[in-house]
């Protein structure tokens, strides 16, 4: 499954073109998050890529979970969602 | 549909009880959040409560999408999720 990985700083737009895009190519794709303000930015990039896969009759969805990452040797604990669309 | 009005100060542990006894009663609810902490924190209870259904077979996911809500005369752009569940 292709990874969006989603930072505090990604513009919710242009996640939500990559989103729509993977979601059109292969029907799902999970993002990945560390922290609130990246979290927050993925929320909203799936909310605005909603609107731009619903013309063609796609309906998306997600499911968060919690997922264990490494980031220099530390593990921190992210949150992936993965989005599917429901057709 | 019933409301859950999710803060940054909530509790996703407790915020997941709420969510898996109302799913199990109307398989439906939305959540409401302002700001990046208080989506974090309801985001995490889905996480959680999915793993409450999930035993009784209920597997749920959540549409977020943005809402307009007025606070002290003071408009603001909030998100809501809708969480619904897949059988």
């Amino acid at each position: 499954m292709e990874v969006l990985k989603v930072s505090a700083s990604s513009k919710p737009g242009l996640v939500a073109g990559a989103l729509a895009a993977v979601i059109r190519e292969e029907g799902t794709v999970e993002m990945q998050t560390i922290g609130a303000g990246a979290l927050n930015q993925a929320i909203k990039a799936i909310a605005i890529a909603r609107g731009f896969v619903a013309p063609s009759g796609i309906d998306i969805y997600c499911i968060p979970a919690f997922t264990d990452i490494e980031i220099g040797g530390e593990k921190r604990t992210a949150i992936k969602l993965i989005v599917e669309s429901k057709k």
